[in-house]
């Protein structure tokens, strides 16, 4: 039997904001399935900020898609055919095979899920890489004491609303930055932050004040430019600022500058730029502390789907503009693992 | 007897680069020397890009100096009289006099030399807190590696020459940003660093990737502006960059921004700010170090003296622009140690 996938590629480099147009959806058929592989029907795709870097053309920390290139991604899928000693046809697995219906893979990187323990789907997101970004950065970078102020950036986000999370289990408070009335209570009221500034309405150094007290000792940033300027204004000798993301910057043409070092200096500031892949030893301790979090209501989560790969492209360009409400995912094929 | 002081008092604050009027010399008696005292006459005051910060009325880490206020400072002295138990009169101490020619203390933070070690002007220099903050920043947070590329700016100064000297002791390829030929030939032929990119003279981004072939992995920051964002095009993934000060900002009168936070992820760079009196814990482990590398010859050190405390304004206005070369001394008083 020939498998037809539907694969969305990289049309054009996007200047600026992406468009609909930089991205093609095509049609091909699947290779067949050698020795030592499977073939992966995608249930389930991650959008995530990263990938405006990786179509940029600029040299970064992974290999980018060039013009003509099938889409990088995350994904859940189920495993359709293997060749593979590790894999049977009806796994639920997770693996990074991009914006495509179907994929034969050699199973590097892949792991196997268990439908029973989580929604299948969170394998992206709380209990995924954005997940463990928020545990990795927060725990091991921002190190948190009880009693200190966390402030994060993109709060009701994939990754923001599990730092807030676990700042509120580290006996911290919790101080979230969001685009949107319905994102600040979201993160209140669902998720049990402290507060949350919107900054898009909210005079945002004098909300960051009233919303942080005792100044901020911890900084998760996500996203760059003034609210990076109104939370330095605040910072507590010592701060730690683990530095995950700048979705401000991402469809930037020009230079872009930065805040002064100077209250870094003065503060005696850490900046740490990080990329979870660079400390997967701690997935182990992630996925059992997080996932136990999870299963016991200490950390919730919330989805964004969109249904059909073809859908991808705009939800991809809406989450750069902050226009997803929790966690983006694609779903490309059935979730049969959902009663 | 009464001893009248010549003191150095800030009469206004400076706006932009300080001016000789911004300082007044004055004559005040000295106290009488009560229980517990001890009467210092100067002969050594430290000149530091520090000083700066302390008169902008900014609030900082230190408490700051007022108009009609004494100029601090570290000195080196001689103890006239002492009422202390520690300290007798002939006693060689480095305390924070200030601007003066005498002072009256408690003795706190005191510590006496012995001549006989070193020359006693070294315990404001290389064996003192610019030395140690060279120990700290780059041991402590650069973490240099055997095989490392370091590269320091202001580096004839009196940090940055013992950074490079101590990467070389680690193992490291040393390289020096300065102002002048003199300073860079210094740095390479007196000190031993394997490079020095003049910024004046040199295009700055080309002559630093050819001293730089293997790209940097610790930048130690004293200066900020267009010297970071030519590193900042050559860190290396995991750099550090321990933040000691930014003295190319120090006089800048409206809002100074920095560079971009987007190389520093991609990166995975770690800035950290540091302030040479947190970590006064490691005074012992830098002297013992440091104080045998300078008896080895293994550290050399250079110092630019001036005399006379009423000389002290216009030193430091040129230190703040870098005309000093070597660690910046005032002589306020004779040194009746030196043979």
């Amino acid at each position: 039997m020939t498998v037809t996938a539907r694969r969305v590629i990289l049309k054009s480099r996007p200047v600026g904001a992406p468009k609909p147009g930089d991205f093609a959806l095509v049609e091909a058929p699947v290779p067949t399935v050698g020795d030592g592989e499977i073939l992966t029907r995608t249930i389930y795709l991650s959008l995530d900020p990263y990938m405006r870097g990786r179509i940029s053309g600029v040299k970064s920390y992974a290999k980018g898609v060039d013009p003509g290139d099938l889409m990088v991604g995350g994904t859940v899928g189920e495993v359709v055919e293997s060749k593979h000693p590790v894999f049977k046809a009806g796994d639920i697995v997770q693996g990074y095979d991009g914006w495509q219906t179907h994929a034969v893979s050699k199973g590097a990187g892949v792991r196997k899920l268990d439908p029973a323990q989580a929604p299948i789907s969170t394998a992206l997101g709380v209990l995924g890489m954005p997940g463990m970004t928020a545990y990795v950065g927060l725990l091991d970078i921002g190190r948190p004491k009880a009693g200190d102020t966390v402030v994060v950036s993109a709060a009701s986000g994939a990754v923001g609303a599990v730092v807030g999370q676990l700042a509120k289990i580290k006996g911290c408070r919790a101080v979230g930055i969001a685009g949107a009335k319905d994102k600040c209570d979201y993160v209140v009221s669902e998720l049990g932050f402290d507060a949350c500034v919107n900054y898009k309405t909210d005079d945002l150094g004098a909300a960051l004040r009233a919303a942080c007290p005792n100044g901020i000792d911890v900084y998760f940033e996500n996203v760059g430019g003034d609210i990076t300027e109104a939370v330095l204004q605040l910072v507590n000798p010592f701060a730690r600022i683990p530095l995950c993301g700048l979705i401000s910057q991402y469809n930037a043409t020009g230079a872009v500058s930065g805040p002064s070092w100077r209250v870094l200096l003065t503060n005696r500031v850490l900046v740490q730029g990080f990329i979870v892949s660079d400390h997967l030893d701690r997935m182990p301790a992630f996925l059992a502390d997080v996932g136990a979090w999870v299963r016991e209501g200490r950390i919730r989560f919330r989805e964004d789907i969109v249904d059909g790969l073809e859908r991808a492209p705009d939800a991809f360009i809406g989450l750069l503009q902050g226009k997803n409400f929790g966690k983006m995912l694609v779903r490309v094929g059935e979730d049969r693992t959902r009663r």
